[in-house]
């Protein structure tokens, strides 16, 4: 056993990141004679497939968030270090970090990156300030505020038009992120807000969810797509396929459908249309010369290793990995999870002298949920849509939630807002006390 | 029934502010033919007394809060209208408001005023930034952050003095916040972290509450203060009485006790010692010429109205209301909640021709919480401690909550926190990504 402070001989596995692939990884690791240091910037693991219930009032953060050392606390060979992670030194073994205020760096004999996504803006940063996209739980809240503060704005307003400007929210991609705050966005509006206001109606608010390629769910089979499109209409959203969203503006957005170009005027855009690779993947890259794709991930050996340099491993959505066919690997948590424990594997195999095969990703399968008793299952070898996907997308990812509690919680909070069509997590909050108009949309 | 956007010949009476004292005053107004409207700059009710559960990683925010809209969902004859009150017109009869961008005006018949206090730094405004306050839900996940940060912190440090530093931990104040905040920063050191870092042992941290007066919970009889101070220092907390904070630095606090000043290093203070009226209260006594005393707190009439302005109230924290033998009202909830049901009641008679007597506070007893298990109950004919005193302070406060969905949420939260020792909701978050450093104090 290690005792605090002690100074450990044992192979030194340093791990960026605390999500599904690093987490998972150092979760493997458990019990190995190894010493392992997971780093991260913020001092929690992430559910992030239920982060459009908080971005919708359903949940709160702390629900589908595991304090990342409360989580490794009893394995005694991991420490965790909250820290930024800037670079790396790959001729000394050794990765930079500042943590506020100093300069760190951590040694490694093995490193695991692990740092994931952030959303992108196809070379529209600006874009960013006025459709925010929702990754970490300050994205959700912000999000939530947006949304909730739209509808008091739209209380207090006089003008129908500015109204309906309010009232018009547009989700932009329509992967399993962009249904599901489509579907739930609907839901607030014809549910839980019904008695709410006094002025307007807030059945009445259009909710836009705009696909550039011809179906929603595009990855799906086209079928599953078809039964989503229909569960989401009938729950009021517009579904716009073959569009793009070619401009955004503080008050509306340029939606393109072929030849035709139609200007929206609306307040609430959320973004959930594509990813690039975190800025690690480049530092990675400049600092041992591997290759990125056009997202800027990694790509990664067949063992999750970077060409040349087999004590490096690049896993999770940081990673551009390919299945034995050749198809690259999707960015789901079900092959960050696998990733991460076959790399702890390997890392245990080499201990041993031994020698692993190349990872290979076994699908679970695919689901997502729009709104209420709703979803799409697709395992492959079946696939299913309705109340039954719907209650099995909610037991996998009860399941897969990281401490019992949060199972615990979830569950009954979940039961709570099924029953009463409500959403208490309600609450417009900001630090800055600018959550209902951000400095940069106030607008006279 | 009022229908949205009808105009309505009925007296109207606007509350502004929707903490106990304008919420239960807009309840009690229920089913009178009358047309409220209740103006907050948030868009929930904040149970403010578990507030430190949130500061402490115990409970989410929207365990505590509940969305205004939601609560008067049913009530049809208010309506909740979120906007910063910015003054008033009293000859116009109008409160002034904006909510963000528009300015906007609340004309009424009946004027009541809710709008409660802030922290009180005795002229040392600069001690804010490094030491906060409670008084909001983004000040609880502020001063999170802030008790988190600082054991990540000196996880991290290596010279022995700034590690001291960092586990230090100063609450100012020792009235029931400042001995609820002790008491959880106290089990959250010696046990909710106990396995959680490798390098400091978070057990090692010091806490101290200083206090002006000659005892803890200086507003309850003797052989109670006496009780606590014991249930704290049994938990690890050093009392330090009769003591005065002179300075707040970034890096440390100067306490003075009698003619002694000792400089005591640490990085986290919170400020639980004094409040000052909201400056809604001068705004009032400079529309109407009302009477405002040392704190700011507007001087109301036995029936809780202004002199001259019987149609003008002023009721919860805002208020300076005496009782019938003339000592001043506690700043507490339950004075809130029967000011608040005392006005309505007013309001009703009075549309009646009927007139009531005085107002007359029934006092329910006092209680405080000192850490796990243990408290302190004065009910006047009867005083105790300990292992009942807390139960009751548990149920009289879950009962207390606005919702049901809360109360259930919360005592489940509560005895799992109770049996696991755990404080789940330990997340560091901050929407500008300053949590651990703000700008301020970054220290080089």
């Amino acid at each position: 056993m290690s005792q605090p402070g002690a100074i450990s001989p044992r192979p030194r596995v340093v791990i960026v990141g605390g999500g599904f692939a690093g987490l998972y990884c150092a979760r493997s690791l458990a019990g190995a004679d190894i010493s392992v240091t997971l780093i991260d910037r913020r001092n929690y693991h992430l559910f992030q497939p239920l982060l459009y219930q908080v971005a919708t009032g359903g949940l709160s953060p702390a629900n589908i968030a595991a304090p990342l050392r409360g989580v490794l606390a009893r394995q005694r060979n991991c420490r965790v270090v909250m820290a930024d992670v800037t670079g790396f030194d790959v001729p000394g073994r050794r990765v930079l970090a500042h943590d506020g205020g100093r300069d760190c760096a951590f040694t490694y004999d093995t490193l695991v990156v692990a740092a994931g996504v952030r959303h992108n803006y196809f070379g529209n940063p600006a874009w960013e300030s006025w459709a925010p996209g929702l990754k970490t739980i300050e994205d959700a809240t912000r999000i939530r505020a947006k949304i909730l503060s739209a509808f008091e704005d739209a209380e207090l307003e006089t003008s129908p038009e500015r109204i309906r400007e309010w009232l018009t929210f547009v989700v932009v991609g329509a992967g399993p992120t962009g249904v599901e705050l489509a579907g739930a966005l609907a839901e607030i509006a014809r549910r839980t807000l019904r008695r709410d206001f006094r002025r307007i109606d807030p059945a009445s608010a259009r909710i836009l969810l705009v696909e550039g390629s011809e179906r929603v769910l595009p990855m799906y089979p086209p079928d599953l797509s078809r039964k989503a499109q229909r569960s989401l209409e009938r729950l009021g959203v517009t579904v716009l396929t073959r569009s793009l969203v070619s401009d955004v503006r503080p008050d509306g957005v340029t939606i393109r459908s072929g030849d035709m170009a139609t200007a929206v005027g609306c307040r609430v855009v959320l973004w959930a249309a594509g990813v690039q690779a975190s800025p690690l993947g480049a530092a990675l890259a400049t600092a041992c010369g591997a290759e990125l794709d056009r997202a800027g991930r990694v790509v990664v050996r067949p063992d999750l290793s970077i060409p040349d340099h087999p004590q490096i491993f690049v896993i999770g959505d940081l990673a551009h990995a390919r299945d034995a066919s050749g198809r690259p690997l999707p960015g789901v948590a079900p092959v960050a999870m696998q990733q991460g424990a076959y790399v702890a594997k390997l890392i245990r195999a080499r201990l041993d002298g031994a020698a692993l095969p190349a990872f290979s990703y076994v699908d679970p399968g695919s689901m997502a949920t729009i709104g209420r008793a709703a979803a799409v299952v697709d395992f492959g070898w079946v696939r299913f849509s309705g109340y039954w996907a719907w209650l099995l997308w909610l037991f996998v990812h009860i399941l897969n939630l990281i401490q019992f509690e949060n199972r615990l919680l979830v569950m009954l909070q979940w039961a709570w807002n099924y029953f009463t069509w409500g959403r208490s997590a309600r609450l417009i909050t900001e630090t800055d006390g600018t959550a209902r108009h951000p400095p940069s949309s106030v607008d006279g």
